[in-house]
């Protein structure tokens, strides 16, 4: 099924790609934006919101990549709406702590995403990737919250780390039901060689490093 | 009451009006992130989230006015939060259609507020409502996906124009109650000389003149 890496990958396969990176993007913002009402006290609250206008961002510099492509974002998108609606039906967070693991999570793991499958692209792909990996403020927001609970309230930081593992449990059910539902993007992201479990193998290695870094176990 | 027209606000006044004026931007912001949910498909999906970002940047600066006068945002927001709590609980939004109404009447009606209120307004505030006023896209983006959804459906119409009519009428509601909780803030609204009812009134009747342009009945 996957090509040979040095042969770029199809129009297709990077419209599907895109379609769901775009995705991910656009319901990260809603998320964010909806889950700004479990916080606390209006400063949190406002924060985060504030920290959602990254995802939409990204979210237009794909759909605009898409148009260029000669693809509709919406049919693009449209495919990977019930995996992303699974994920958040079987992980809706009970308190913003909970709300913000699931934006570190989600976001760094999404990144690593992103620049694991830019190798495989084309140069004006892989700016766009580059571009849209320069936004940061989602993650860099929640860690420094989930860091600094952590600090005030050590307990918290068994229930959070079991909190991380199952989101990262649900999204790589669903990443391996949207690989086994498209052979096309399955052949894009193992266009290097790797498998995709492999890729998830490796993306829950880097996200262990990450849970550390904010002082949650794995 | 009312100080004469001539001498600018004391700052508590000002601090309250931003303080209500940020809530009201940062709500705005939310409800569409959230109401966005309600759209048909995800080309208006997306374009709702994409016209709430407006709404955010202007929280931004009025919250960073706030700062400059030496005031917490969190702490000058929080007296409204209740008048807007109860303004959303009695208007949510039964589909895509009453929430595009909500945005449309929430941002014309608020832009009017603004621009009433700019005038009691020194020259470096003015300045700031000025600039909060440039950013539109809510309204804009909310009216033509009415006035398309009335020409498609002429019978839409008559719905839409009632739901319109109780949001003003919830409006107006809260905004007695608030304006009857806070002297402070009424000295200043009515500093022109007007009441807080003649301004009302005001608002209502400019309100009915842009419910005409997208096709609606008032």
């Amino acid at each position: 099924m996957a090509e040979p890496g040095d042969r770029p990958p199809g129009r297709e396969a990077v419209v599907d790609l895109l379609g769901l990176l775009a995705l991910g993007e656009l319901l990260a913002f809603e998320r964010m934006a909806v889950d700004a009402r479990l916080s606390p006290d209006l400063t949190r609250r406002a924060r985060m919101s504030e920290a959602a206008v990254g995802e939409i961002r990204n979210y237009r510099l794909l759909a605009d990549r898409l148009e260029a492509l000669g693809a509709d974002p919406a049919e693009a998108m449209t495919p990977f709406m019930e995996a992303f609606r699974a994920y958040d039906a079987s992980t809706a967070p009970r308190d913003f702590l909970e709300a913000l693991v699931k934006v570190y999570v989600g976001d760094a793991v999404g990144d690593d995403f992103f620049r694991h499958v830019a190798a495989e692209l084309d140069d004006d792909d892989r700016a766009l990737i580059e571009r849209v990996l320069e936004t940061g403020s989602a993650a860099e927001f929640a860690a420094a919250e989930i860091r600094a609970a952590v600090e005030d309230d050590p307990q918290a930081a068994g229930r959070l780390s079991l909190w991380a593992r199952r989101l990262v449990g649900e999204a790589i059910n669903r990443a391996q039901g949207v690989a086994a539902a498209n052979e096309r993007l399955t052949g894009l992201i193992s266009g290097g060689g790797g498998s995709v479990d492999e890729l998830l193998r490796r993306l829950t290695r880097a996200h262990q490093e990450r849970m550390k870094a904010v002082g949650l176990n794995n």
